[in-house]
């Protein structure tokens, strides 16, 4: 593994054995973490094919039961994904589009399935295009077919297919109403699912009565599958009422696109669909199985910490809230270990994934996990034992070329040597500059994966 | 235990029987935690005597080598320190200062150990003459005496001695200015410590060549014995020249009081008296022992929670950060139990431990630790087996009357019956408010005693 480009720079920045050391340690654990979610290999060690037998998690499904097998989805792991079930399906595969982000075709080689590009992080036709090819293929399936769906991030920009009378500028429109208003990502989600024609379970209305199998590599912090990709293969509870009530609570039913506000009133009236509800027997023959998440990630980590000989703890997958409030609080459990052992001995190795935030109130450069680790490195100045490290698995922290950045107890003793006032870098959102004038920004590239974040704490 | 004064309400609160048990579990704990940090308490289980042995947290003091044995010291929890010792120590005493918060000496009865009220948080001319009252006492002492000197929260406004040629106006208008300009509590104290003939171990000055026990009450996160009542017995590695650098750097030299820019000149000049440095000789007999901290309480909540069978982890003592992050992180380590039964199996009972702080930008009322608990609900809402709660050891939170509050899976649910928006609360700073409709504030008075803060997560 090579993951880490930077891997000598960051090394040459030891500070003492111990502190090379840990080092050494946490990029490991960081490569063997984004490693462990790669889509090829998500998708290689949870779906085999032994003679007929097709196991995904655990589940035999017997190809011969089938008269043909398709495969659609999408998302920025979508080329790999589709490369990866190639090879386990081979000729087996009838034929298939999954959805790319535009100018990564050339990344891959699939025989059977077709890889089409489109748009994203904001959906152009060519999104409408793809969402609308899987809706044909799938349209032609029977009761004896098998549809293998590949989602991952992106997924929900890259298929678009908004309701009979939206156009896609109108749905963009409606989109950027719901970002600036306030609107939570749940109440951004029921407005969405409500005005398309792909999201919110109703690619499953399309696929029925064919089995479907639903391969998921989890970019939303928890797996909440209705979320992941806007959840075209997931049961939706939301309703037009609470759509419709959305748009009232925060006060944009006037500026919502006249062509929108039609489906939403006639779908309250009852004249078109609602998306399909749990419980719904269109989903008798679907399996949403989590092939990748950030658990899987933390947990390869974790692994790797525990084969250096580091007493392990893995602490949780959920994590959100302020970034540098966040850093704060690994340097809390990093202090608890040097002064009492808890939650375990030194040397000790905890983990932390999931997703924080940054509230931008000054001008500089920064990503969440660089605003971690500089909240941390404050704390933990002239602890020379401890080492903390978060990344990006995607390899891309917020608007940077880094996938986040390394902090020890020698990081501000460094910084002052170099005239740096971190505290100053803090205040200005400018974590980027900070860290690459230190040279302890870990850079990746894009990874081709992503399962959110990983935070990784070394008392040595 | 009767600590909690609403324990019935809590109770009747309940969702579930379940819930009702989490209820239950949080309510004990918590009040274990006080309870074990009960001034009189640290004291009995710290300091014992066994014919002429005096024992110290495992060191030992043959009574018989002193010829007096002087008692002083201050802070909030004076008067109860003062009592502890004096049972342990009776006529051994010879005589004693302490001081603690007007208004509150007919609470204590001590022999030989005079209550000096004083000033808090606010210092007055009754601070100066607690101080000088102790000075004068521990000045009379030699080689051959032993001086007892109990500290704990508070003693820093308590025992206030200016430099000479410092009026107590001065000081004040010194600490408004610091707190006004952003400096931190570290260079916050620099200052203080260098205008000051008690603080920064200017008392062990005057207590040499006598042998110096402090017993320390720790109110601060880490037990910086430096930074606790402004550490009178602790030698102070900052100097006159870091003093004046702090009022440069945040430009206030020029606001800064004629009698202090005066003092702190002469220290330049080195014509007064620095802080007795580390190493210095005086040091070699004090013995600066912390009878009580965050950690025992965190521990004794956690062995509440193991006694009832739970799957127990103390996390850290030392958390800090903005108190609704902290709150979200709560949330996110019992989501993972939840899920994966990571960092322990369910039935699992988690104890964090240190201060958060709130940015106030509401106009509400709440406290520090009523606000984890609303950062936590919105996070936890539907999780039926989870109850999080949070308090102040001192059973203040903010300026309200309740020590914090309890969240659990219902809080969110119960709260919109109750037409109660909980985000616009959290916004609002107004999470007193919040708990008190709902009847989920947890209520002890004043607990006279005070380690910061404890949170407590259970996943039934």
């Amino acid at each position: 593994m090579t993951l880490i480009k930077n891997r000598s720079e960051l090394l040459g920045n030891s500070s003492s054995t111990s502190n090379r050391e840990a080092r050494e340690l946490a990029l490991k654990a960081i490569e063997s973490a984004i490693e462990a979610v790669n889509p090829r290999k998500v998708i290689t060690s949870r779906v085999s094919l032994s003679g007929d037998i097709l196991k995904v998690d655990g589940r035999s499904f017997n190809l011969s039961r089938f008269k043909r097998v398709i495969v659609v989805g999408g998302g920025k792991a979508g080329g790999s994904m589709a490369e990866a079930i190639e090879r386990i399906l081979g000729d087996r595969i009838e034929t298939g589009v999954v959805v790319i982000p535009h100018g990564t075709r050339d990344q891959y080689k699939t025989e059977r399935i077709e890889l089409h590009e489109a748009g994203h992080p904001i959906p152009d036709e060519n999104s409408v295009e793809g969402a609308r090819k899987i809706i044909n293929l799938v349209s032609q399936t029977g009761e004896d077919d098998l549809v293998i769906c590949l989602i991952s991030g992106g997924g929900s920009s890259l298929m678009c297919l908004p309701r009979d009378g939206i156009p896609l500028q109108d749905k963009r429109r409606m989109t950027d109403l719901l970002l600036k208003c306030g609107a939570n990502i749940n109440e951004f989600n029921t407005v969405r699912k409500h005005i398309s024609s792909f999201k919110g379970g109703s690619l499953v209305r399309k696929v029925y009565p064919s089995t479907l199998i639903s391969l998921i590599l989890s970019d939303v912090v928890g797996d909440p599958l209705e979320v992941i990709a806007s959840g075209p293969t997931v049961a939706d509870p939301t309703t037009f009422e609470d759509a419709t009530y959305i748009l009232r609570k925060y006060d944009i039913w006037d500026e919502t696109p006249e062509s929108i506000k039609r489906v939403l009133l006639d779908g309250l009236r009852g004249s078109i669909e609602e998306t399909p509800k749990p419980g719904d027997p269109i989903f008798e023959r679907v399996y949403n199985v989590v092939v990748g998440n950030n658990r899987l990630a933390s947990r390869a980590a974790l692994k790797e910490l525990k084969k250096a000989g580091l007493n392990t703890v893995f602490l949780t997958s959920f994590m959100e809230g302020e970034a540098r409030d966040v850093g704060i609080m690994l340097a809390a459990l990093a202090k608890e270990v040097r002064a009492s052992g808890s939650p375990v001995q030194k040397p000790a190795g905890i983990v932390v994934g999931g997703e924080t935030t940054v509230t931008v109130t000054g001008t500089g450069k920064g990503g969440r996990n660089q605003e971690v680790a500089l909240g941390a490195a404050l704390k933990i100045d002239g602890l020379e034992d401890v080492l903390i490290a978060s990344v990006s698995t995607d390899g891309i922290d917020g608007p940077t070329n880094a996938a986040g950045a390394l902090a020890d107890g020698y990081t501000i003793a460094r910084s002052r040597r170099l005239n740096l006032n971190a505290e100053e870098y803090l205040r200005n959102n400018d974590s980027y500059n900070f860290f690459s004038k230190l040279g302890d920004l870990v850079i990746t590239g894009p990874t081709g994966t992503n399962v959110n974040d990983i935070s990784i704490v070394i008392v040595l």
